[in-house]
């Protein structure tokens, strides 16, 4: 199993334990049809995903602005651990084909998914990128805040299951 | 398992029949000790690999120009199906990491090794770009004529063994 070594000059994380279970969290990670309901931070939605849940699988969603503007993400899933990691990089497209990404940066995410023992879930988002200002790029993009703020809805959807 | 799909806007493919053992191909390919002696077209030669065969896994290689310059080559292996199959990138470092590639492009190469059915090996090298213009900078720097070469030397090296 490919271990995945953090640096925290290169990378962000966003850990947290959530009260609904494992199986729920990771159900809202790969089914699209729920997906779609928490990925994107309100008022944007997540208009399309499609998840090709397998090494080299496709793994592409599309946002909407509040304003009606569409922003399509494509990227490749990498490792699947059945219910436990799920890992996906936007360096790659479906099939493993290398996609530029024009005025950005690429980035490689690590969501593991654990039991806390108690019912609920040790969440841990990575955003791993090549340099220091990939990092601070993604940062101030509001990553941290972002993130927790989709893992909220996250929440709300798979309570209302 | 993921399908590669071949773009030929997009890709760069070496399709040979060799008369050694598929077996003998891929220990070529995966023992870090014979690919040094075949890997670079000579008078260039491989100074160094390291390769952990699995997902997430490095993949690097430093070659020596006939001056005596270091070129250092890291990627990451994507996947590999026993015998028959190894994917690597370098788009990413090992774990999965970004990588930016300066001044030039990221590729992610298949190898493919099979029977001929006749105790040989028909052996397909692809390269798979982002763009037409990458896939023309890797035909102009002789990836056909160079990766024809190296098996060439790749056939030499495991017949003596």
């Amino acid at each position: 199993m490919t271990v995945y070594r953090v640096n925290p000059e290169l990378d962000l994380v966003l850990e947290r334990t959530v009260d609904v279970a494992p199986e729920l969290v990771w159900k809202a990670w790969t089914t699209p049809e729920l997906l779609v309901q928490w990925f994107a931070p309100k008022p944007w939605t997540t208009t399309s995903c499609e998840i090709d849940l397998e090494p080299g699988g496709r793994c592409n969603t599309t946002m909407r602005s509040p304003d009606g503007d569409e922003y399509p993400n494509t990227g490749c899933i990498l490792a699947v651990e059945d219910g436990s990691k799920l890992v996906f990089t936007s360096a790659l497209a479906a099939g493993f084909r290398p996609q530029l990404v024009e005025g950005g940066f690429p980035f490689t995410a690590v969501i593991s998914i654990e039991s806390d023992g108690n019912g609920g879930t040790r969440y841990t988002a990575t955003a791993m990128h090549a340099d220091a200002s990939s990092k601070k790029q993604h940062e101030d993009m509001g990553f941290l805040e972002g993130w927790g703020l989709t893992l909220d809805q996250l929440v709300e959807v798979v309570k209302s299951l």
